[in-house]
């Protein structure tokens, strides 16, 4: 397995959902920057399990224990390496998983590639669970970033078919991106709430699941942040978006709306705002070329209905070699979205600190 | 700029528009392998530029001459390189676009990262020829996986609001994407073939641009590639076209159209066919978990239109600091999708490649 | 800092001599393999400190605890980090060691490098405690590749100018390399025991330091390991074995001695030995164009003397900005060397592992 | 093969000695840096063959052509790629090496590698040959060092047991390496021209060769450059030289002699010169904790005798798998070390420019 991402700073991250422990090692950080504690715990918070009828019932505290990198509260220049004990862990549920393959889960392909010999309790290293360390690197990436004045925002763009608004394309302010982080449903429209709540707990209350669509934006980037050919923007932050488990699309701006416009609605017009260059419209997501061109960047991501659904499944057994049922027990999320937004967030953070790294 | 990508294969690609040639160097392909120097014309041929009114009329005859790493007709296992020279670059085309931003290009950006320094003629290296390298490489990838049985084949799905059938999900006969290879209009449905045209063409009479979406199978792959947590198979294709100018989104099996389903209704059931196992459904476009689950690959890519066009725009004077307007002149293609087919089978065939080349 | 190395299993380490742990997440290791904590243990015990007058007072169990990758006693494929816990750290002692350098340490460009930032206890990151996750993953790799015959042994060929006998080059029973790792003090020729310990402890009632040369061997390896250009299985070593604190040299095979051999004389004659392709000589350390031969690979490591001594040394204050004397207390090595040997095994066990991942 | 090395600047390389062409791709390069040809060409002749009876009678003018990344003769950010025609090739002189393995050359091992696909012709890609692409990056190297004040400069510190003077470790004149680069024999003690060269031609006579040791200086280096844990200015340094046929060893400052040395001769004390802080001695060769200390960079490396000897020599031919005698015609370097200077020099800028490239 690859377990390592990045250029200038280095991801290394580790962990199986039933094992002792999950974590990260990053490397490259920035020195002398403060790390605030009890500012990633908050972060942490907003995707730990257990917080609500929303999601799944497994509780961790998911605080993080710092091994390294850092001295006196500051960053040391040091590889920084966090871990999160796995504490409330009922790895007998999982015991019959081992032959059984839940459908749209990695079991299969995974017991195939790695010869039976991976760790197939809760999906093991596949687990959604291994997001908590993405969340953790992107609470250090994003308060580096907001030193430079760039802030990181997601909401909740659709639950199944019930769409909240979206971001304004031209201009998002920045007390915007600061309430969504306090919502436990964050919306741009509030109204929304009732409806989508209502939405996940049908789904669960019928053994089922649903999915949605995360819009992320970021604000404050200066221009140029990016390194074509290969490492563009957009390709720096797919890489990692599809690194997290259930995500299957991602578009940047207005995505595959733009591909049924002409050039001459889909292209930003440029003019000066004063001594700034800005665009009218900003259909291309605040990216060009691969670089970022001063609006706000803009991107959505596609969110699967989780995997594991309490309705009846057809599939097979893969030691009995037969087909067979499979009701899927343990604690699950009726919807992976609400806990995703941040992880979306932290990806955005550290593709971007990733790019940027020389600048801190 | 990080003009090299890739773990396993190593793909160093460099050039510009109006430079002295393009081309890319390609590390770490497996020993002994025949190149058919005729076979990667002809795919050069389905990029190439001045075939059709469809087009630009820029004429490239785009033949690859290869400096190294082949030996009596057969890869050495050293570095290949092969390069293209630009013959018919008509420069002065575009020397009043040193300081005249053209909407939607990478201009700007690129003049703001580089300090002005940049190649802006044709957009250098940011320019869609760029990808003629890729589709070398590609060719070169093609044929090696083809081997072991794995094809590859793309075709139009849609072209502004005009849609092409899509793959079967669960069967794709290779003789449906070998037949594609030949079409000047790669489309499941040759009815669409006039429409797609008409929309193309009238935009081009109009002095505007259209977009599309590409969707791309892989057949024959076996299960279990990919390289999880970061290097997922959807990261590493989702990363490359990522690179392809013009690229707006992506997403995998019914991607975006997933998040608006049910878990019972997304989830892919297993059965047995035979010894083989396969999945009644294939929503997630045969990969899960990041890895290959032995059923057809199946992605999209949206393409947004052709951001050069002849239809006065507002824009910016970056030297004069002020708006102006602009009438973008020179050879452009109206719609850059028919073109971009093989580009997007070339990535393809490169993020397979780098992910099994242990296997060859 | 780049904490992280390897193209095919890539390590990332992480921690400082006084903070909470140190460790290595290894990703990419071959799935299946059976990680025997014992064995792992006793590599651990040929570093670690405190274990005779020769060394370091400093007591650290150095008990490697395993977080990820490894279910049923065996590799998943998932990356597995290995922690262990700094247990006596006694900080004061380097107090004032944060202004006053010590010469021939890392202290002054890490304070410059690092604004001031960094760890300075102890040597922080640059600790030789550090080595200590390289003997876990080296002890992992050694015992992949002893499946396939592969043996990894040094021993000290120098402790200042007192010399040991050298490996025979053409050919090393692997006993030998057995019984070195049982030795404490790893000699061919033992007689040399008592002079090398007397070298040592006199520097030592001199609160000086003595340092010296290791050789280590590989036997067993096939032919054709390395990865030209860049990646020659020299420049593997050597780049693993240059990160090793303390290390100033490394040559292989006859090395400098051949610079001043004519061509008759170095060049290692073949010979059919039966259906296997031999050398008469070995004077190339058994890599030719950076591949191994199928011969012996040998090299050695020069290791200088500890720079921590106790005697007065002239040095700078970097905070009143004066000249100043400085006598360093705390407990350190007289001798670094014997607790090196095991760590040089480990790198060259990790180099080959890397190079030749594909084939476990 | 892996052709592509580096963190922040990438390089990849191709060809082979008797192929089309050889080059380089240089990724990452700062922009807006004046290429100046004339100075290339000069760096390219002090490397080329054919100039002397010192050197193998091959005619290679070795001119360069840039294909890319320079504009209006500057770096324009984007890859510049550099290639060299292959003119001289006399592959008839060749052609019995397919199966008759030159000891101490790579091509018993490349043939067991490539399995026989490999260019046999020259050595292909393990050819010296390879080096002048390196060379052609390293000039442009020097010159971007240049703008900070950074020398590099390099000279036969031996050839046999002839031995030049040493540089001074404390302090060298920048006159000194500038009129090295002008010496077809590059000594500080012109005194030994003629013994050497008499060393160099006696050899040839016998149909024999010679090696020698390269001493290098880098000067004007800032506090602080390298990239620890494993990307230290040694192991940078290290790796790329071991990318040279021929390289056998290498030691910074004092080296494998360091090692019999006590820590209070061998550690260099400090002490403020005005406002800067130096050492008295640089036995470390300007490398503490794998950072520049800021006193001149010192290394040395063992080239082994030129492998091609005119002499008859035991080897085996592994077509008809039995022992044989070989003399190897041709024409080749009765000693490699003369143009073997320019090439370590231009390794050391590259390694210094990866590890720098944010500073420019």
């Amino acid at each position: 397995m690859s377990g390592v991402w990045g250029s200038n700073i280095k991801l290394s991250i580790f962990g199986e959902s039933h094992g002792g422990a999950i974590g990260i090692n990053i490397s490259g950080l920035p020195v002398g920057k403060a790390i605030d504690e009890e500012e990633i715990y908050k972060e942490m918070q907003r995707r730990a399990p257990g917080r609500s009828n929303l999601a799944t019932a497994r509780k961790e505290e998911d605080r993080v224990e710092i091994l390294s990198g850092v001295f006196n509260g500051k960053t040391t220049g040091a590889p920084l390496c966090g871990i999160i004990r796995n504490n409330d862990t009922r790895s007998k549920d999982y015991s019959k998983l081992k032959d059984v393959m839940r459908p749209s889960h990695s079991d299969y392909p995974a017991s195939v590639k790695y010869k039976g010999f991976n760790d197939y309790r809760g999906g093991g290293h596949f687990s959604g669970r291994i997001t908590a360390p993405l969340v953790f690197a992107g609470a250090i990436a994003k308060s580096i970033l907001k030193e430079k004045g760039i802030k990181i925002g997601a909401h909740i763009k659709s639950i199944a078919d019930i769409e909240d608004e979206e971001f304004n394309p031209i201009y998002i302010d920045s007390t915007v991106l600061d309430t969504l982080k306090e919502k436990d449903l964050p919306l741009i429209d509030d109204n929304k709430k009732a409806l989508m709540e209502h939405r996940i707990l049908s789904a669960k209350m019928e053994g089922d699941s649903v999915g949605g669509v995360i819009q992320c934006a970021i604000t404050g980037v200066e221009v140029g942040v990016g390194d074509p050919f290969f490492d563009s923007l957009e390709s720096t932050i797919a890489h990692l978006a599809f690194s997290v488990p259930a995500v299957k699309g991602i578009e940047f701006g207005k995505g595959f709306e733009l591909s049924k416009l002409k050039g001459s609605e889909a292209n930003d017009s440029y003019y000066y705002e004063g001594e700034k260059i800005a665009t009218k419209t900003n259909n291309n997501g605040g990216i060009l070329g691969g670089l970022t061109n001063g609006m706000p960047v803009l991107f959505n991501v596609a969110i699967k209905p989780t995997a594991s659904i309490i309705k009846y499944q057809d599939t097979v057994d893969i030691d009995k070699k037969e087909d067979t049922k499979l009701q899927i027990e343990g604690r699950h999320d009726p919807c992976i979205v609400t806990r995703a937004v941040v992880v979306i967030e932290a990806i955005a953070a550290l593709a971007l600190l990733d790019l940027m790294e020389g600048e801190f």
